[in-house]
């Protein structure tokens, strides 16, 4: 049991689009990412994802609408929701979501990653 | 599917140890407290619990140790392990663990919230 120190963490990484596993609890996971740039169209059939924003702007495009999040806000993406997130500079982002869920959905992309990695 | 300012949802409320629900994903909960002073010894049987530190320095004292967190820092208390959170001044704390966690585990103190509120 080691407390975790996020900004610490974030300087354990440099690459985008690719989360890391920072804890885990009941299932799920705490996972940091640094993104930039756009990401692909994708949903999660069955499970909820939840983006908190550590640092930057991130605009999660939906099916009807854009939602703008900012430093210290976030937003729960319901499971089945369509969504694509756009960062026009570097973002820190911390996702709470199962341990079992991909970040690119059932989508297969360039940028899906197979074993999420401990830091 | 609304976003979610954290600084905002604490200006809602300024009572103690008296968790409120701003979010649910995948049977979890995630959860904002205002806390001061010392909350009682307990553990929870089936459920980890993610401690993370908006503002203030939370100590949370453990059987063969202390743990101090600082903001931007967080604990993953796992299940069973007997704690008790201290906070010499106010502490804003996020929480994060399953919907049917009560805060005092089993132990009934009166501190114990029966349902907790949505802000």
């Amino acid at each position: 049991m080691n407390k975790i120190n996020i900004k610490e963490k974030f300087g354990l990484f440099s690459d985008h689009w690719s989360p890391k596993i920072v804890g885990e609890l009941n299932g799920q996971a705490v996972k940091l990412a640094k993104v930039q740039g756009e990401f692909v169209w994708h949903n999660h059939e069955n499970e909820d994802e939840l983006f908190y924003i550590i640092r930057g702007t991130l605009k999660i495009e939906f099916e009807d609408k854009t939602i703008e999040l900012n430093e210290g806000e976030m937003l729960i993406v319901p499971k089945g929701v369509e969504h694509r997130p756009i960062a026009e500079e570097e973002v820190w982002l911390l996702l709470f979501e199962p341990m079992s869920t991909k970040h690119t959905g059932a989508v297969e992309s360039e940028l899906t990653v197979e074993n999420y990695e401990y830091i």
